[in-house]
């Protein structure tokens, strides 16, 4: 669960509800035609854009990064590290009988290709070409919400030239322009509201995780190819430690250290 | 038939349409003057900016954006699977009876390559020239979109400013002032939507067709030069299969590991 | 001769003037301080950034873009499959004779080189540094006016800020805001104008013309390698046509087929 | 101590600070629902973009950079050729006593593998891993800023156009609409000085000082592999002297020409 | 000397001048408040985002760009092409007495590591890294000057809010609004002057000369490692007149062919 998305998103709206809410007039905050512009207009942009499929499956996007569980790096250097001893000690086919227990895809996909005798080359080849198209669709979410971003604050100024427009038509009775103004400012309000509070802080978490992601399954496959390579553990160890964090190392450096 | 781009343009046009009809005054959001301003302007420094031909040919390549019906890349693997079965049995030479049953013209002339027994080395030096021609050929039309999409709604300032200034002029007449501000709007508008719903989405849908025709294009390269290395059809397989979604690997991944 | 460049700037001159023509008041659009605000803080600008002699080169290159005759990919791959097969021949050098005919100067050089004794490496070497300095170059000429599109609007705003800040000293003649107001923003008007229909635009044609100059060379560069080389003019002629777009290869596709 | 970043923010508060106290009206620019909205907004926006553990971390970094001492080029330089006249006269073990006398994690990190034996591939790979994936953690900070310093401005501009659609609606009160607008634009000056006295810099000097640490960084592993391929001190010496700028070379180069 | 830097600024300064004085209210342009407003806030704001010595040393970098003599590729390329003729009668050693009549630092470190006997590689190697450690170098300057330009335009705008923050609590007196902005946009004038006169274009150019003087070292290294592989002088001509513009070379070209 990531709760920095929700906390912000909360956070956002009940400030701006609280500041609206102060005062007289928070009804013309909530204007439905200005919504439909605003939202309307950056969703039929976004249509001619991105191909249909990757426009509705951005909404699962969405969902998953604010239910998604961080992957921790030190466990996995921890399973590489008892799966190359294992290896050195059983030789490599008695890996196999590991593979079930294992939860990350990505690592029983390079451990089977080790089993099944793929050459480090041919393994190194299938496995980065599968992480740079992984990474190209990655970038399909980024963005689809990078172009949401674009497109509100452009179609809130749209919907307020719209509103400006039909309101100078008219100027005869003065009482009418503020309301009118105000209610044309609404579209550009919304515009900005959107893109900044969701569309452009949601393409940034995307590119955040993709690259913790990427980060984590180079990792993998680097430990995993010098499992094949029969290097010993403590090297395996020093290699993999560098991905983390130097103040994260220390429990897991001593007993590396140890061995 | 590619939906999203017609359903999206659909939308905004309905969604603005309603909008703008919306009360009174939608007559001056018709203004011919405004509309040659800034298309005039836009394809003024298009023409500036880009070959006459390229210009030309502009809307050629978003007729042909909107009628595209996306390769499936599962099939074209099912296909090199199936070259690669009868090359390692019945030799490379016996590929030619299938040429002539294939669409795919890349597919076609690399398969061409490889049974007039091109070098590999050549081969790869030739389909990587043909492939970096291409993205350079396919960037012309999103560059050409992206600047009208730039120039549109600077000239719809130009427009705005037009009007401005000459209401300025005569500001004796207080009533001539609101609709004088809302004509010389009508252009920021133009170029605004304009900008907003055609010129930019379509230059972003030009670049994700060309980056999905060019991993199209690798995977099928990189699959006939595995034919070519008379490698087995399974591992051909599993190279090839890493270019697809995981979540759409399963139905083919079977068969697959069947093999 | 570059028919775009020209059609593009009349097509938008003609456009705006009748859009400034029409009704009165056009007399105001053309005022001698707006123009020498813009224009001269450009020029000041662009001086501080870039060198006498460049941004005085600068008129040069802007004409020569606009005389400027696209150069025959077609033509010069079949140049240089004749001479291939007058080296296969007769010998590298009975091509020297030939040398006189030529018109391109970067294919005489490469040539010349060729016939010399120049070892493979080193033609590549020093053609590809040519290159890369000819880019550097041609890169100047862009970054001048692009420079000059980003000026120019920057000084348009300058100049209105001194006519607002001018006439806001003295309100007491109502009468005179509006002509004021005008006046001030006709700088904005010439500086959105200049860069947009001019500065900008030929910033991108000069940069569209590099990269298809590169392209060619590219091309030349190749082919008289692989002259060098002594390959087959079938297969020479194979490699250069990846250069051309696929639907103009057919002329030329066939007569290399039946070779 | 990083002078520079504190002179620099009080230099800027003090400035503002006379400017807005001169005259009457300075309590307006104290507005706690202005600074709530962009503070608030700002928070919630980086929160949705970022993870929860580098936001917070952020303020940490922001303290460290404030207090960060420059690393000496010339002195690492100089423990650098010394350890390897050591180890050229008393071979590489002889460094081990010398470990505990060095202050930087890195230098003694990349030693202890040098006495451990490590293979100078594999030293490589190893460091550069652990440079490259420092460098993507610096990245966070400077994005978090940078990100602050565009969402600032953003909420700036929400809060503004939350003030005026409120005024607007009733603007019966003429002598409210001064006050009404001004109380408004707060939040745009409040998004406006945060973003640019404070975020944006903050990123800018992150980034520089992450470009410092992999230079010298980057330094020491040339170093110390020089040292392991047994180089002589003195060339040793030429290698390293290039890190550092000509005018700062003097004192050391001639020590190092004596030689 | 660089004659472009002065005669633009001061063109720009004179320009400027003379459309202020046109008229009354030339004196309300000379607002020290507002000078210090944008001057402090920009000066401020480099010094978060830069190290002090660096921000100190911009005025240095500053004042050598406007006194800076472009460097004669030419007369080098004379230079390298006697030195080579030299060793291959004479020997490498000969070189030695030429050295101490070159004024060119980089040229005499280059030949002083060639008399030393340094390895070709480790020369290539040194000399790379001191020209990718000068390029960072020089980058800072650009970098604080393109922030400053950042800034200045910032700084206005924050300044423009004081003032009409300010004058808008107060509207009582309606003769005092047209005055109060325009003091208001005094600042907005002042930041947009000094960023496009000055900061921007001033890191426009020291980024045009670090490229100049990058292309000259790599010439220069690419001669001196000829002459060490005792290249003929005939062959390191041509090789080095491919850094020289085509029209630029043929008067040095003439006796290149008649050697």
């Amino acid at each position: 669960m990531d709760k920095s998305t929700i906390i912000g998103i909360l956070t956002g709206v009940f400030l701006l509800g609280f500041s609206l809410l102060q005062g007289a007039g928070w009804q013309m905050f909530f204007s439905l035609p200005s919504f439909f512009i605003v939202i309307g207009g950056t969703v039929a942009a976004t249509l001619v854009n991105f191909p249909l499929s990757d426009v509705i499956g951005v909404m699962k996007i969405a969902q998953k990064t604010m239910t998604h569980t961080p992957m921790s790096q030190k466990s996995i250097i921890e399973s590489i590290v008892q799966i190359s001893k294992k290896a050195r000690t059983n030789g490599l086919l008695a890996i196999e009988q590991d593979l079930h227990t294992l939860d990350d895809e990505f690592f029983k996909t390079c451990l089977q290709h080790v089993i099944n005798g793929t050459e480090p080359e041919d393994l190194r080849n299938i496995m980065e070409t599968e992480l740079a198209v992984m990474t190209q669709r990655h970038k399909i979410g980024q963005k689809i919400f990078m172009g949401m971003g674009t497109y509100a604050p452009a179609f809130g100024m749209v919907g307020t030239l719209i509103g400006l427009i039909k309101m100078l038509q008219d100027l005869q009775d003065p009482a009418g322009i503020g309301p009118g103004m105000a209610l044309a400012m609404v579209t550009t309000f919304y515009g900005a509201l959107f893109a900044n509070l969701f569309f452009l802080p949601m393409a940034g978490k995307l590119k955040q995780r993709s690259e913790e992601e990427i980060l984590y399954k180079e990792l993998v496959l680097n430990g995993v190819m010098s499992v094949q390579a029969e290097e010993s553990p403590r090297i395996i160890k020093n290699k993999l430690i560098t991905y983390i964090a130097p103040k994260l190392r220390t429990d897991t450096g001593n007993s590396g250290n140890q061995e």
